[in-house]
């Protein structure tokens, strides 16, 4: 990728930079020699780990503040070249037991960014963490971005108000926003203590830990999945391309995998653990939205990025990373 | 219509009482009968007008509170059997100049509505006030609901996230909520002591007031309009048929008609004022979503609703209206 050189000296920002994506992002730019500081609240259960940047802390600046706090993100945004904005809560299941953090993180905190950089940095560029939740159900697949948007849950609700707000700032203000709709993300790094902010993760435990994967129904249902390196491309690339302003992208992964197939490969590579249909819960039947995978063919054609770690790969240095670091994910 | 006389004895709330929908609504479920409770918190500007229930006062209740104060609307929502959910901020200009305030009204309550509906009513029907305003920018027309969502203006963003929510709470909880996407509402009660709840209003008055009509651009963007008793038509059959429940709907009016012929049209049916073209002001042309109009295919054939109400009739109506009673909207 060409682009990455172009990050040596840049001033970056990254919100959520202590969590999976945003760590990953983090020790990337450090490597192409950019000026990285990171905000996170570490707020407990979200992702947050300080060992995720381990190695890395004397080459960076760690901020802790919350984005729910305007006047820390003012100061902060301020003299910053480029925002990557990672920072959210991603539970689905929490945003249906308390809606009101959701909003307060995912919509209000967005819109108090947004005014900061409008009034602080205009000229900054900011590339959003969307999510393919956004979409809701699909009515056709693969996803593409013109299917519309009808979240099942207050979390898609939420990032999809958010999203919004770095569109309309764009096209209002000429900000140069851009949204990645990320779908299910893979990788070291990812939270695993618990079961709340999707199921890769918790899988990729069950496994290193000798346990059984449970999945509901069938186990039919399909997904695709991107590794958190290639998602990190598409962050970088958004970041650089100028193409990019005022554009929402899907990323997406390789053929899609139904859970079952999932789960089994899981268990293979790791040489443990096993895998066990279940009922499904009333609670998450009810917010299920059945197969689901999503195009890339708009950033890769405008971008030219595409998802390059094949599913095998990338959940064999996963397994390797928790079978290394195990205890910093869940016992920390 | 049929439903109509199915509000008899029923109990109803209506927030947003007091506006012009909200109060025309009220206005006429009064006359079929119905247990009427009006919720308004009249804020200036907003719309809510104590001449708007002139007449009526003593036949309903009137209760002033914000829908951003989640005690009262527990207590308000409490024993009620349907809820016309139309309290909002409307103007697209002040959610751009005050984006906190729109995100209170139209994020914030709406889910506090919903939560106080959940836990305080669950078997309340719920019928909500979206905007086409939602769908932003055209891709196609006229709109249909499988348009995307990508909204221009931070009213746009709120309005689609309050409208979200009130689907989760279908799928997630069951609750029997309904959305319908209003276009450009027309009618007396309206509120026409400023310009910034859109152009029709405006227009009305300086016809009224014999002043002149100013149109950005050559006037020739077409907009469709729908009378306001045709709208609370809509609501009505909303709120009593099931198969609304969950969905969302497109109102819409007759044949589109472009600016300048609409303004030469109230100046001709008015006896009075003029029409002028001016160049667009810069703000307002990075927001303008140039020609949109919406299809009502979907509502007529689910719940049989069509407008009904000619342009030309309407507007008289409309214009004889505030000729009577102009000191009631613009002085008072």
């Amino acid at each position: 990728m060409n682009a990455a050189s172009d990050y040596a000296g840049k001033k970056v920002l990254i919100t959520g930079g202590l969590g999976f994506v945003g760590s990953t992002l983090a020790r990337r730019l450090v490597d192409l020699g950019a000026q990285v500081t990171v905000v996170d609240s570490l707020i407990p259960d979200y992702g947050g780990n300080w060992f995720n940047l381990d190695g890395y802390t004397d080459r960076l600046r760690v901020n802790i503040a919350d984005v729910r706090d305007p006047f820390s993100m003012r100061a902060l945004v301020a003299g910053q070249e480029i925002l990557f904005n990672l920072a959210g809560q991603v539970s689905h299941l929490d945003s249906m037991v308390d809606p009101f953090t959701d909003l307060e993180i995912n919509v209000r905190s967005q819109l108090s960014i947004l005014e900061a950089c409008r009034h602080e940095n205009p000229a900054i560029k900011v590339v959003y963490a969307g999510t393919r939740q956004q979409y809701g159900k699909p009515r056709y697949l693969p996803l593409d971005e013109q299917h519309i948007q009808a979240p099942t849950d207050i979390n898609g609700v939420n990032k999809l108000a958010g999203e919004g707000y770095h569109v309309v700032y764009h096209t209002a203000y000429g900000l140069r926003t851009t949204s990645l709709r990320l779908t299910n993300t893979y990788g070291p790094r990812q939270l695993i203590k618990h079961n709340r902010q999707g199921f890769i993760g918790w899988f990729i435990r069950m496994a290193v830990e000798g346990r059984t994967i449970q999945l509901y129904g069938d186990g039919q249902q399909l997904r695709d999945l991107t590794f958190v390196e290639d998602v990190v491309d598409a962050f970088l690339r958004a970041g650089m391309d100028e193409k990019a302003n005022g554009a929402v992208f899907n990323l997406g992964g390789e053929a899609p995998i139904c859970l079952l197939d999932l789960a089994r490969l899981i268990v293979e590579l790791a040489g443990r653990g096993r895998v066990e249909l279940v009922p499904w819960p009333e609670a998450r039947k009810k917010i299920d939205i059945g197969d689901v995978y999503s195009s890339y063919a708009r950033i890769q054609q405008v971008l030219g990025w595409q998802p390059t770690t094949p599913l095998r790969a990338g959940l064999e240095r996963t397994l390797a990373y928790y079978s290394q670091f195990f205890d910093q994910y869940v016992t920390a």
